[in-house]
Protein backbone atom coordinates (compact mmCIF):
# COMPACT_ATOMS: atom_id res chain seq x y z
CA UNK A 1 0.00 0.00 0.00
CA UNK A 2 1.47 3.29 -0.91
CA UNK A 3 0.50 6.59 0.74
CA UNK A 4 0.58 9.62 -1.14
CA UNK A 5 0.45 13.49 0.66
CA UNK A 6 -1.45 16.06 -1.00
CA UNK A 7 -0.99 20.02 -0.39
CA UNK A 8 -4.08 21.87 -1.67
CA UNK A 9 -5.30 25.68 -2.06
CA UNK A 10 -9.42 26.40 -1.76
CA UNK A 11 -11.46 28.95 -1.46
CA UNK A 12 -14.13 28.00 1.07
CA UNK A 13 -16.85 30.19 0.03
CA UNK A 14 -19.15 27.26 -1.94
CA UNK A 15 -19.08 24.61 0.72
CA UNK A 16 -19.41 23.64 4.05
CA UNK A 17 -16.19 23.15 5.20
CA UNK A 18 -13.66 20.41 4.90
CA UNK A 19 -15.59 17.88 6.40
CA UNK A 20 -17.84 14.96 4.63
CA UNK A 21 -21.32 16.29 5.47
CA UNK A 22 -24.70 14.83 5.11
CA UNK A 23 -26.22 18.04 4.73
CA UNK A 24 -23.64 19.89 1.69
CA UNK A 25 -20.71 19.78 -0.78
CA UNK A 26 -17.36 19.44 1.14
CA UNK A 27 -13.95 19.91 -0.37
CA UNK A 28 -13.04 15.95 1.08
CA UNK A 29 -16.13 14.87 -0.64
CA UNK A 30 -14.95 16.60 -4.23
CA UNK A 31 -11.48 15.69 -4.03
CA UNK A 32 -12.83 11.80 -2.98
CA UNK A 33 -15.13 12.15 -6.27
CA UNK A 34 -12.45 13.49 -8.59
CA UNK A 35 -9.64 11.11 -7.05
CA UNK A 36 -11.49 7.88 -7.68
CA UNK A 37 -11.52 7.10 -10.87
CA UNK A 38 -7.33 7.52 -10.67
CA UNK A 39 -7.55 4.38 -8.64
CA UNK A 40 -10.59 2.24 -10.26
CA UNK A 41 -13.39 3.84 -9.15
CA UNK A 42 -13.02 3.25 -5.14
CA UNK A 43 -13.73 5.99 -3.50
CA UNK A 44 -10.24 6.89 -0.89
CA UNK A 45 -10.83 8.40 2.38
CA UNK A 46 -8.53 11.89 2.04
CA UNK A 47 -7.95 12.74 5.38
CA UNK A 48 -7.31 16.26 6.14
CA UNK A 49 -4.22 17.83 8.19
CA UNK A 50 -7.30 20.62 9.56
CA UNK A 51 -10.88 20.36 9.20
CA UNK A 52 -11.79 23.84 8.15
CA UNK A 53 -15.19 24.97 8.90
CA UNK A 54 -17.49 25.81 5.91
CA UNK A 55 -15.87 29.44 4.00
CA UNK A 56 -12.74 28.64 5.80
CA UNK A 57 -9.98 29.16 3.27
CA UNK A 58 -6.54 27.22 2.89
CA UNK A 59 -3.14 28.02 1.06
CA UNK A 60 -1.45 24.80 1.96
CA UNK A 61 -3.83 22.04 3.54
CA UNK A 62 -2.33 18.91 3.58
CA UNK A 63 -4.08 15.39 2.91
CA UNK A 64 -3.20 11.84 2.91
CA UNK A 65 -4.84 8.96 0.85
CA UNK A 66 -3.63 5.37 0.48
CA UNK A 67 -3.41 3.93 -2.98
CA UNK A 68 -2.96 0.72 -5.07
CA UNK A 69 -1.99 2.19 -8.42
CA UNK A 70 1.45 3.10 -9.45
CA UNK A 71 0.68 6.62 -11.22
CA UNK A 72 3.32 8.98 -10.87
CA UNK A 73 2.46 11.96 -8.24
CA UNK A 74 3.00 14.53 -11.03
CA UNK A 75 0.41 12.88 -13.10
CA UNK A 76 -1.89 12.56 -9.91
CA UNK A 77 -1.81 16.14 -9.54
CA UNK A 78 -2.68 16.67 -13.15
CA UNK A 79 -5.69 14.27 -13.53
CA UNK A 80 -6.73 16.03 -10.09
CA UNK A 81 -6.38 19.37 -11.45
CA UNK A 82 -8.25 18.43 -14.27
CA UNK A 83 -11.08 16.96 -12.94
CA UNK A 84 -11.41 19.70 -9.64
CA UNK A 85 -13.27 22.73 -9.60
CA UNK A 86 -11.27 26.30 -9.99
CA UNK A 87 -11.92 26.80 -6.58
CA UNK A 88 -10.27 23.87 -5.51
CA UNK A 89 -6.20 23.21 -6.54
CA UNK A 90 -3.84 20.48 -5.72
CA UNK A 91 -0.30 22.24 -5.87
CA UNK A 92 1.95 18.92 -5.32
CA UNK A 93 1.55 15.31 -4.61
CA UNK A 94 4.39 13.52 -3.46
CA UNK A 95 4.43 10.12 -2.10
CA UNK A 96 5.58 9.96 2.00
CA UNK A 97 5.93 7.40 4.41
CA UNK A 98 3.54 4.58 4.09
CA UNK A 99 1.06 4.60 7.00
CA UNK A 100 1.82 9.04 6.68
CA UNK A 101 -1.68 10.50 8.20
CA UNK A 102 -2.12 14.21 7.21
CA UNK A 103 -4.20 14.90 10.93
CA UNK A 104 -2.59 12.88 13.01
CA UNK A 105 1.24 13.29 12.21
CA UNK A 106 0.70 17.45 11.61
CA UNK A 107 2.96 18.76 14.32
CA UNK A 108 2.01 22.55 13.81
CA UNK A 109 -0.56 24.92 11.80
CA UNK A 110 -0.37 28.28 10.86
CA UNK A 111 -3.46 30.53 10.43
CA UNK A 112 -4.40 33.96 8.92
CA UNK A 113 -7.06 35.99 10.31
CA UNK A 114 -7.73 39.49 8.09
CA UNK A 115 -9.67 42.42 9.31
CA UNK A 116 -10.71 45.01 6.68
CA UNK A 117 -11.01 48.33 8.23
CA UNK A 118 -11.70 50.91 5.93
CA UNK A 119 -14.88 52.15 5.37
CA UNK A 120 -16.20 50.32 2.63
CA UNK A 121 -14.70 46.91 2.05
CA UNK A 122 -13.56 46.40 -2.05
CA UNK A 123 -15.58 44.01 -3.86
CA UNK A 124 -12.79 41.53 -4.40
CA UNK A 125 -12.25 40.62 -0.44
CA UNK A 126 -15.81 40.16 0.60
CA UNK A 127 -15.12 36.46 1.10
CA UNK A 128 -11.67 36.53 2.04
CA UNK A 129 -11.84 39.28 5.31
CA UNK A 130 -14.24 40.27 8.55
CA UNK A 131 -15.22 43.63 7.77
CA UNK A 132 -14.96 45.72 10.64
CA UNK A 133 -14.61 49.32 9.57
CA UNK A 134 -12.69 51.89 11.75
CA UNK A 135 -9.42 52.23 13.62
CA UNK A 136 -8.41 50.06 16.09
CA UNK A 137 -5.78 50.15 18.47
CA UNK A 138 -2.81 47.42 16.34
CA UNK A 139 -0.35 48.40 19.58
CA UNK A 140 -2.65 47.30 22.15
CA UNK A 141 -3.48 43.99 19.76
CA UNK A 142 0.35 43.38 19.87
CA UNK A 143 0.54 43.56 22.98
CA UNK A 144 -2.36 41.16 23.81
CA UNK A 145 -0.89 38.75 21.28
CA UNK A 146 2.30 37.88 23.30
CA UNK A 147 0.15 36.96 26.49
CA UNK A 148 -0.90 33.96 23.82
CA UNK A 149 2.14 32.56 23.07
CA UNK A 150 3.49 29.94 24.96
CA UNK A 151 1.44 26.64 26.51
CA UNK A 152 -1.44 27.88 27.72
CA UNK A 153 -5.28 26.43 28.57
CA UNK A 154 -7.27 27.26 25.86
CA UNK A 155 -10.27 25.86 27.08
CA UNK A 156 -11.84 29.62 26.96
CA UNK A 157 -11.43 29.85 22.98
CA UNK A 158 -13.62 26.31 22.30
CA UNK A 159 -17.22 26.31 22.21
CA UNK A 160 -18.76 25.99 25.45
CA UNK A 161 -20.55 22.23 24.67
CA UNK A 162 -17.11 20.79 23.26
CA UNK A 163 -16.43 16.99 24.23
CA UNK A 164 -12.57 17.97 23.77
CA UNK A 165 -11.63 18.15 28.02
CA UNK A 166 -7.49 18.05 26.37
CA UNK A 167 -7.58 22.02 26.11
CA UNK A 168 -3.63 22.69 26.64
CA UNK A 169 -1.98 24.03 23.41
CA UNK A 170 1.01 25.82 22.23
CA UNK A 171 1.15 28.86 20.18
CA UNK A 172 4.31 29.69 18.93
CA UNK A 173 3.68 33.02 17.20
CA UNK A 174 0.98 34.97 17.18
CA UNK A 175 1.81 38.44 14.82
CA UNK A 176 -0.45 41.32 14.25
CA UNK A 177 0.17 43.69 11.87
CA UNK A 178 -1.34 46.64 10.23
CA UNK A 179 -1.60 46.11 6.35
CA UNK A 180 -3.38 49.40 5.87
CA UNK A 181 -6.87 48.81 5.69
CA UNK A 182 -6.43 45.88 6.87
CA UNK A 183 -5.48 43.87 10.16
CA UNK A 184 -3.39 40.34 9.48
CA UNK A 185 -3.59 38.48 12.32
CA UNK A 186 -0.97 35.38 11.94
CA UNK A 187 -0.77 32.56 13.93
CA UNK A 188 1.21 29.00 14.90
CA UNK A 189 0.84 27.00 17.23
CA UNK A 190 1.15 22.69 17.62
CA UNK A 191 -2.67 22.34 17.78
CA UNK A 192 -5.83 24.25 17.13
CA UNK A 193 -9.11 23.53 18.98
CA UNK A 194 -12.35 24.09 16.96
CA UNK A 195 -13.18 27.82 16.74
CA UNK A 196 -9.72 28.89 18.44
CA UNK A 197 -8.04 30.87 15.96
CA UNK A 198 -11.47 32.83 15.18
CA UNK A 199 -12.06 33.69 19.41
CA UNK A 200 -8.64 35.01 19.41
CA UNK A 201 -8.99 36.99 16.62
CA UNK A 202 -12.07 38.06 17.91
CA UNK A 203 -10.98 38.72 21.54
CA UNK A 204 -8.03 40.88 20.00
CA UNK A 205 -10.30 42.51 18.00
CA UNK A 206 -12.36 43.96 21.35
CA UNK A 207 -8.83 45.00 22.15
CA UNK A 208 -8.03 46.41 19.25
CA UNK A 209 -11.55 47.99 19.82
CA UNK A 210 -10.87 49.32 23.43
CA UNK A 211 -13.31 46.95 24.85
CA UNK A 212 -11.06 44.76 26.82
CA UNK A 213 -7.47 45.15 28.34
CA UNK A 214 -4.54 43.81 26.46
CA UNK A 215 -3.37 42.26 30.10
CA UNK A 216 -6.72 40.66 30.23
CA UNK A 217 -5.82 37.59 28.35
CA UNK A 218 -4.23 35.49 31.10
CA UNK A 219 -7.26 36.11 33.16
CA UNK A 220 -9.24 34.79 30.31
CA UNK A 221 -7.57 31.81 30.28
CA UNK A 222 -7.69 31.02 33.97
CA UNK A 223 -11.41 31.43 34.10
CA UNK A 224 -11.42 28.21 31.66
CA UNK A 225 -15.56 29.69 30.00
CA UNK A 226 -16.44 30.19 26.70
CA UNK A 227 -18.01 33.36 28.23
CA UNK A 228 -15.09 34.99 29.00
CA UNK A 229 -13.45 35.26 25.81
CA UNK A 230 -14.38 37.39 23.26
CA UNK A 231 -16.78 36.98 20.20
CA UNK A 232 -15.84 34.29 17.81
CA UNK A 233 -15.33 36.17 14.22
CA UNK A 234 -16.99 34.69 10.97
CA UNK A 235 -15.32 32.00 9.34
CA UNK A 236 -14.59 33.74 5.78
CA UNK A 237 -11.89 35.99 6.97
CA UNK A 238 -10.06 33.02 8.16
CA UNK A 239 -7.17 30.48 5.96
CA UNK A 240 -5.57 27.60 6.67
CA UNK A 241 -1.66 28.85 5.66
CA UNK A 242 0.18 25.63 6.17
CA UNK A 243 1.09 22.86 8.11
CA UNK A 244 3.93 21.16 9.59
CA UNK A 245 5.12 17.63 9.77
CA UNK B 1 -31.34 69.93 -12.02
CA UNK B 2 -27.82 68.10 -9.74
CA UNK B 3 -25.36 66.46 -11.47
CA UNK B 4 -23.55 63.74 -9.11
CA UNK B 5 -20.14 61.71 -9.83
CA UNK B 6 -20.01 58.18 -8.32
CA UNK B 7 -16.67 56.20 -8.22
CA UNK B 8 -17.51 52.63 -8.06
CA UNK B 9 -15.51 48.80 -7.60
CA UNK B 10 -17.02 45.72 -8.48
CA UNK B 11 -16.34 42.39 -9.33
CA UNK B 12 -17.73 41.68 -12.96
CA UNK B 13 -17.89 37.91 -12.19
CA UNK B 14 -21.83 37.69 -11.96
CA UNK B 15 -23.06 40.50 -14.68
CA UNK B 16 -22.90 40.85 -18.54
CA UNK B 17 -21.16 44.20 -18.16
CA UNK B 18 -21.71 47.54 -17.20
CA UNK B 19 -24.74 48.78 -19.95
CA UNK B 20 -28.13 47.36 -19.20
CA UNK B 21 -28.97 44.67 -21.75
CA UNK B 22 -32.33 42.05 -22.22
CA UNK B 23 -30.12 39.08 -22.17
CA UNK B 24 -28.93 39.36 -18.17
CA UNK B 25 -28.37 41.01 -15.40
CA UNK B 26 -25.62 44.19 -15.60
CA UNK B 27 -24.21 46.09 -13.14
CA UNK B 28 -26.15 49.79 -14.29
CA UNK B 29 -29.59 48.29 -13.67
CA UNK B 30 -28.48 47.17 -10.51
CA UNK B 31 -27.12 50.43 -9.66
CA UNK B 32 -30.37 52.27 -11.92
CA UNK B 33 -32.36 50.41 -9.27
CA UNK B 34 -30.31 50.82 -6.08
CA UNK B 35 -30.79 54.03 -6.99
CA UNK B 36 -34.19 54.94 -7.44
CA UNK B 37 -35.74 54.70 -3.95
CA UNK B 38 -33.25 57.89 -3.11
CA UNK B 39 -35.11 59.63 -6.00
CA UNK B 40 -38.80 59.37 -5.08
CA UNK B 41 -38.72 55.60 -7.03
CA UNK B 42 -37.82 57.44 -10.15
CA UNK B 43 -35.29 55.13 -12.37
CA UNK B 44 -33.00 57.60 -14.03
CA UNK B 45 -29.92 56.88 -16.52
CA UNK B 46 -26.54 56.46 -14.66
CA UNK B 47 -23.99 57.15 -17.49
CA UNK B 48 -20.79 55.03 -17.07
CA UNK B 49 -17.06 56.29 -18.21
CA UNK B 50 -16.64 53.02 -19.82
CA UNK B 51 -18.52 50.03 -20.85
CA UNK B 52 -16.68 47.48 -19.11
CA UNK B 53 -17.75 43.71 -21.06
CA UNK B 54 -19.23 40.68 -18.83
CA UNK B 55 -16.70 39.15 -16.78
CA UNK B 56 -14.21 42.78 -16.53
CA UNK B 57 -13.98 44.16 -13.44
CA UNK B 58 -13.33 47.83 -12.01
CA UNK B 59 -11.36 49.53 -9.64
CA UNK B 60 -12.65 52.93 -10.13
CA UNK B 61 -15.41 53.19 -12.60
CA UNK B 62 -16.79 56.12 -12.63
CA UNK B 63 -20.68 57.37 -13.67
CA UNK B 64 -22.68 60.47 -13.55
CA UNK B 65 -26.33 60.65 -12.90
CA UNK B 66 -28.73 63.68 -12.76
CA UNK B 67 -30.81 64.15 -9.78
CA UNK B 68 -33.64 66.38 -8.44
CA UNK B 69 -33.13 65.46 -4.65
CA UNK B 70 -31.10 67.66 -1.71
CA UNK B 71 -29.40 64.48 -0.08
CA UNK B 72 -25.62 64.69 0.92
CA UNK B 73 -23.07 63.27 -1.42
CA UNK B 74 -22.12 60.87 1.67
CA UNK B 75 -25.90 60.01 2.53
CA UNK B 76 -25.78 58.78 -0.95
CA UNK B 77 -22.86 56.36 -0.93
CA UNK B 78 -24.27 54.41 2.42
CA UNK B 79 -27.59 54.40 1.50
CA UNK B 80 -26.24 52.97 -2.42
CA UNK B 81 -23.87 50.91 -0.21
CA UNK B 82 -26.13 49.17 2.15
CA UNK B 83 -28.46 48.79 -0.78
CA UNK B 84 -26.32 47.08 -3.76
CA UNK B 85 -25.34 43.79 -3.40
CA UNK B 86 -21.15 43.09 -1.85
CA UNK B 87 -19.85 42.67 -5.42
CA UNK B 88 -20.77 46.37 -6.17
CA UNK B 89 -19.19 49.08 -4.07
CA UNK B 90 -19.76 53.00 -4.69
CA UNK B 91 -16.05 54.18 -3.46
CA UNK B 92 -17.26 58.13 -3.51
CA UNK B 93 -20.10 60.13 -4.52
CA UNK B 94 -19.32 63.95 -4.73
CA UNK B 95 -21.07 67.15 -6.83
CA UNK B 96 -20.62 67.61 -9.84
CA UNK B 97 -20.60 70.82 -12.39
CA UNK B 98 -24.46 70.43 -13.16
CA UNK B 99 -24.40 68.78 -16.74
CA UNK B 100 -21.07 66.60 -16.00
CA UNK B 101 -21.16 63.48 -18.53
CA UNK B 102 -18.94 60.56 -17.44
CA UNK B 103 -18.46 59.21 -20.70
CA UNK B 104 -18.16 62.10 -22.79
CA UNK B 105 -16.18 64.42 -20.59
CA UNK B 106 -12.99 61.65 -19.57
CA UNK B 107 -10.16 62.68 -21.58
CA UNK B 108 -8.44 59.44 -20.22
CA UNK B 109 -8.55 55.61 -18.84
CA UNK B 110 -6.33 53.29 -17.28
CA UNK B 111 -6.36 49.53 -17.00
CA UNK B 112 -4.51 46.53 -16.14
CA UNK B 113 -4.79 42.90 -17.55
CA UNK B 114 -3.52 40.24 -15.74
CA UNK B 115 -1.87 36.97 -16.74
CA UNK B 116 -1.06 34.27 -14.41
CA UNK B 117 1.97 31.95 -15.60
CA UNK B 118 1.98 29.55 -12.41
CA UNK B 119 1.52 26.17 -13.25
CA UNK B 120 -1.54 25.87 -11.09
CA UNK B 121 -3.94 28.72 -10.78
CA UNK B 122 -4.63 29.60 -7.31
CA UNK B 123 -8.41 29.51 -6.01
CA UNK B 124 -8.44 32.94 -5.22
CA UNK B 125 -7.16 34.29 -8.27
CA UNK B 126 -9.70 32.63 -10.87
CA UNK B 127 -11.82 35.44 -11.72
CA UNK B 128 -9.11 38.03 -12.12
CA UNK B 129 -6.60 36.81 -14.50
CA UNK B 130 -6.08 34.97 -17.46
CA UNK B 131 -4.49 31.76 -16.63
CA UNK B 132 -1.71 30.91 -19.47
CA UNK B 133 1.23 28.65 -17.50
CA UNK B 134 4.85 28.50 -18.53
CA UNK B 135 7.25 30.91 -18.83
CA UNK B 136 7.14 33.87 -21.60
CA UNK B 137 9.74 36.42 -22.07
CA UNK B 138 8.67 39.74 -20.49
CA UNK B 139 11.72 41.96 -22.24
CA UNK B 140 10.79 41.25 -25.47
CA UNK B 141 6.96 42.22 -24.34
CA UNK B 142 8.14 45.40 -22.73
CA UNK B 143 10.00 46.07 -25.95
CA UNK B 144 6.96 45.38 -28.44
CA UNK B 145 4.67 47.53 -25.44
CA UNK B 146 7.67 50.73 -26.65
CA UNK B 147 5.86 50.37 -30.11
CA UNK B 148 2.23 51.07 -28.84
CA UNK B 149 2.88 54.06 -27.19
CA UNK B 150 1.80 57.43 -28.57
CA UNK B 151 -0.81 58.17 -31.33
CA UNK B 152 -2.05 55.66 -33.64
CA UNK B 153 -4.52 53.80 -35.43
CA UNK B 154 -5.72 50.73 -33.86
CA UNK B 155 -8.16 49.67 -36.13
CA UNK B 156 -6.36 46.23 -36.18
CA UNK B 157 -7.40 45.97 -32.08
CA UNK B 158 -10.96 46.24 -32.54
CA UNK B 159 -13.13 43.84 -33.85
CA UNK B 160 -13.79 43.04 -37.61
CA UNK B 161 -17.31 43.92 -37.88
CA UNK B 162 -17.25 46.98 -35.53
CA UNK B 163 -19.05 50.05 -36.78
CA UNK B 164 -16.36 52.83 -35.70
CA UNK B 165 -14.37 54.06 -38.33
CA UNK B 166 -12.22 57.08 -36.34
CA UNK B 167 -9.68 54.31 -34.77
CA UNK B 168 -7.34 56.55 -34.10
CA UNK B 169 -5.83 56.87 -30.37
CA UNK B 170 -3.85 57.91 -27.89
CA UNK B 171 -1.70 55.50 -25.28
CA UNK B 172 0.40 57.47 -22.83
CA UNK B 173 1.72 54.58 -21.12
CA UNK B 174 1.82 51.19 -21.25
CA UNK B 175 3.84 48.69 -18.84
CA UNK B 176 4.17 45.46 -18.89
CA UNK B 177 5.94 43.75 -15.53
CA UNK B 178 6.67 40.53 -14.25
CA UNK B 179 5.20 40.40 -10.65
CA UNK B 180 6.60 36.99 -10.06
CA UNK B 181 3.72 34.30 -11.39
CA UNK B 182 1.97 37.07 -12.85
CA UNK B 183 2.23 39.41 -16.09
CA UNK B 184 0.65 42.49 -15.23
CA UNK B 185 -0.06 44.83 -18.26
CA UNK B 186 -0.95 48.73 -17.41
CA UNK B 187 -2.30 51.01 -19.56
CA UNK B 188 -3.15 54.17 -19.66
CA UNK B 189 -4.85 56.37 -23.15
CA UNK B 190 -6.93 59.36 -23.77
CA UNK B 191 -9.83 56.62 -25.28
CA UNK B 192 -10.18 52.62 -25.95
CA UNK B 193 -11.98 51.01 -29.39
CA UNK B 194 -13.85 47.82 -28.09
CA UNK B 195 -12.29 44.68 -27.08
CA UNK B 196 -8.68 47.06 -27.25
CA UNK B 197 -7.27 46.67 -24.38
CA UNK B 198 -7.72 42.65 -24.70
CA UNK B 199 -6.36 42.82 -28.24
CA UNK B 200 -3.10 44.37 -26.94
CA UNK B 201 -2.66 42.08 -24.19
CA UNK B 202 -3.07 39.24 -26.30
CA UNK B 203 -0.78 40.77 -29.08
CA UNK B 204 1.76 40.63 -26.40
CA UNK B 205 1.40 37.54 -24.67
CA UNK B 206 2.22 36.18 -28.43
CA UNK B 207 4.92 38.45 -28.22
CA UNK B 208 6.01 36.58 -24.95
CA UNK B 209 5.42 33.40 -25.90
CA UNK B 210 8.16 34.06 -29.35
CA UNK B 211 5.41 33.56 -31.90
CA UNK B 212 5.86 37.25 -32.77
CA UNK B 213 8.34 39.85 -33.34
CA UNK B 214 8.18 42.61 -30.88
CA UNK B 215 9.31 44.62 -33.51
CA UNK B 216 6.19 43.58 -35.45
CA UNK B 217 3.83 46.46 -34.02
CA UNK B 218 3.99 48.67 -36.71
CA UNK B 219 3.23 46.23 -39.38
CA UNK B 220 0.25 44.95 -37.75
CA UNK B 221 -1.08 48.34 -37.06
CA UNK B 222 -0.71 49.56 -40.38
CA UNK B 223 -2.72 46.47 -41.71
CA UNK B 224 -5.86 48.23 -40.46
CA UNK B 225 -6.92 44.37 -40.11
CA UNK B 226 -7.82 42.40 -37.17
CA UNK B 227 -6.60 39.63 -37.99
CA UNK B 228 -3.14 40.98 -38.35
CA UNK B 229 -3.12 41.20 -34.63
CA UNK B 230 -3.13 38.73 -31.44
CA UNK B 231 -6.15 37.13 -29.88
CA UNK B 232 -8.23 39.05 -27.59
CA UNK B 233 -7.65 37.78 -24.38
CA UNK B 234 -10.85 36.51 -21.80
CA UNK B 235 -12.64 39.17 -20.21
CA UNK B 236 -11.53 37.88 -16.34
CA UNK B 237 -8.39 39.58 -16.87
CA UNK B 238 -9.11 42.92 -17.45
CA UNK B 239 -9.80 45.53 -15.14
CA UNK B 240 -10.85 49.24 -15.33
CA UNK B 241 -8.80 50.96 -12.91
CA UNK B 242 -9.39 54.73 -13.17
CA UNK B 243 -10.32 57.43 -15.45
CA UNK B 244 -9.30 60.82 -15.78
CA UNK B 245 -11.25 64.22 -16.66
Amino acid sequence: MRTLKLTLAYDGSNYVGWQRQVNGLSIQQVIEEAFAPLDGGQVRTIAGAGRTDAGVHALGQVASVHVDFDHAPSAVQRALNVRLPLDIRVLGVVDATPGFHAQFHATGKAYRYRIATTAVLSPFERWYVWHAPGPRNVAAMQRAATHFVGEHDFASFQPADSPISDTVRTIERLDVRDAGGEIVIDVEGNGFLRHMVRTIAGTLAEVGGGARDPDSIHDIMAARDRRAAGQTLPAAGLTLVSVKY
